[in-house]
């Protein structure tokens, strides 16, 4: 039995690489997915794609459009979602994919630091687990395959 | 027909009366929700009603489990989410109520300031209608009725 | 027992109030919805309530994105949804509320003029019923209430 | 990850093989699927297996009978679906199986020409992502293997 | 709280009557609801609205349409289905709207002669309730509001 | 708005007229709904409508069935389930019933008695809310209304 | 692409081996399931499991309990499910499971002797595909993978 | 065609064991999936991944986050749930990852000793199938393959 995985969080940081990591260490059957990691690419999508829009709006309607695609089919197939919330950035999409997630009935393990608690409670509250740090998000992974 | 229509968003400031007053002065039949909108309570009532928590966490924890509670019993019962994202704070909690809905499949509007339009792409291009104001929220909820 | 109903189509004619005469005449007790029924209204709401667009085609967005509003409102109020085909237009909208209405496991009544029969033959198909009047809608409905 | 899309749309031209073509191209993993392409076949379907049948729109009617099925087996199994609207015909089979689709969760991507916007424009809204030829769309689902 | 209850089954006798008798006599508050119970208006139903039909099938095909209308609106407001099974006829209508409300997560109470028990024991496995008689029925549904 | 909470738990002591008592103290728009609170009705009435049975399994399946239609009608009109778990009885219906709403997604709050947490840790991380008392978990509900 | 197909229907003739035998002629990817096909075994199969029962009823009863769960799996692995008809027996459970697959969205195609046409008219009209026998089933799931 | 059994129920003895070696004997194609079955590992797994906890609630509440993701990505996986009701022990997990399962629309096999008939009598009545002991459940599931 092999599990999806799909990785919501910030695309600045390389937090990825390090769950990916450790998967591979403990050779845990994991396919992971997630957003474009690309910031740039991510940014200008729409454009890319579809041409010059007419304002910055318009531009990240367009971008927005085709990340929420990748998103939506990539969601769709996952058995369980990480998200990561760093301590900068507002991570609108990461809030939005990991609700979306929970309402789907898909299980969503929270990566948040400390001083993120309070902002995060909410959503805390909703997610199947809490964790701080990759190492212990990848534990618990590990722990359905025991 | 009357619709109920649930608030999310930021409990800082005083945007819901702006729309309950221009609902009334239209005579919408517009009955609203939404969270508890006294600060202090909404992050005390775990504790006020669960007793002394061990932690900060904990106590977040504890006033997020019914702060959620109020949440997932009112919009249950709306029609239609209206999700606004003032120019402070993570406000996680409304990305994670208006995802919720839009996932359940009610339709969500969406009011943000422009300085927002970059960090709420994604969100915007799920929601059904994306407005600046409380005005142009009003006007499309009356146009349901026209 | 009264009943919702959605009539979806075309906004050109006005077909809509020979179903709510007929209704009436009989005494059924129906509650009927539909879209805005003022073509010029429905074009322009988006710049009406969003102000000025880039152009064409965001005009229509931001007018589909409140007319999208409403029609997903009622639609999700509706028991039964009447959608008439007519003679002209693309309609590709009732095509849309039709199928969504089918998908959600509400059953649609089907009008449509013999000369469309080939161009709507796979909707007909998934609809429960299609007749070719106003009058045979409105039996079927009354029947209901036997 | 192989991901599976269905292509909704006329089938009196070739649109078909240049999406087929352009994805081979880019040696994506993508299942094509759709409905049946030999025009003549899908008008008489329901003949060939069902025998004569009393007029036209019985015939009609045997035919779509075979055709939704084999959409609604197909659609089941889909990822993602592409719709095509082209210039000619009223393809409201078209527009069924995209708000089929739609209402099951499935991300549509809508390809029309710029004349049939206005016409297209609440199915605009309503898709994931709007575009204007074969090779964007093949972009789009390119970009969810990047 | 009023419950409403749907009446699945045969039309050839007057077992419904038997049913709303004793639940009048009670004075439990139901609403009861089912299909056409004038026969020849069941069978005729497809003719008298949509005109005179090709042949017997196609007859057959226009007045389901309409059986099957009244029933879906119908079975959508029923909380509670009541299904009976009298010594003749197929009945296989009333196995359909019997298996349709179990699926949809609606109680059935199957009533059943002893002689049927053999050709329904699959039915009566799914159904919530097995009784003999109408009166048990009753008394069941009067149990919910003890 | 008046919300329906189910009462799911134990028919041994009297901890539901405590629930009732303290929400019209409060002048809360609840109604309350439950099992059946009479111990030897609930064990009986499946002989009583049903008549005789062969054993005490068939006997207790005989109940069951009556006491499930009961608890499966008023459990779909709930919108909150309130879980309470006392010293005694294993209560495995109690069980069901919280999981069932969970799954169903509507929210549970658990009233457990400190000694049964361990037992009781996989319900209470799935319940919406963990109390240990009838006021706590009139307070929670009364905040919804603040 | 394979597809599993469900065999609901009778088991005193041996229909599905002329299905089986059409479809392997024509090497479809199809793959066959359905209920128990030897009669004897699938009455006697509850005493044979849970040993002897104390009356018919009883033994019924433990027999449907254990059809179903073979049942219920296999039909949420099948992708399109065939009920066959015949001129003899009641056939409840045929019905009941063609309902159950409509209710999930599975398409389902009759096959019925003209014959039996009146009694089945609802469900033929539910049916995506009504047809007289098993090579015109076999012809139209041909048509998909054409 | 393999199938996937979820083995719910008490981690104090080696019932599982039974399982899978009277499903291998048999050389049946199952996948057996299950909780954590060492007692210790699964009532510490919380503090050895999350770390020390304030007290023995909380400890038991970091725990059942991770055991409640293990069994839901397994639940969610799963074709059957086969319940072991022993006759120790409070098993309230069992009765909701029974319930759940229904719930979902999967099919309970319920093993349970005679002693546990009255207090899972409910349970019961909503499983699919009640046995005694694993030989029965096992023969069940062989029933499927035959």
């Amino acid at each position: 039995m092999e599990l999806t995985v799909y990785l919501a969080g910030e695309i600045h940081s390389n937090w990825r690489d390090d769950i990916r990591q450790k998967a591979e260490a403990k050779q845990l059957p994991l396919l992971f997915t997630g957003p474009m990691e690309q910031h740039d690419r991510s940014d200008h999508i729409g454009e890319e794609i579809l041409g010059p829009q007419a304002d910055a709006i318009a531009k990240d309607e367009a971008a927005s459009q085709i990340n929420n695609l990748r998103t939506q089919v990539l969601l769709s197939k996952a058995d369980v979602v990480i998200a990561y919330f760093g301590p900068k950035y507002k991570q609108w999409n990461t809030a939005m994919d990991a609700a979306s997630a929970m309402t789907l009935g898909k299980p969503v393990i929270l990566i948040r630091e400390r001083d993120n608690h309070h902002a995060l409670k909410e959503l805390a509250n909703k997610a199947q687990l809490v964790v701080e740090n990759a190492d212990q998000a990848i534990e618990a992974l590990a722990y359905i395959f025991e």
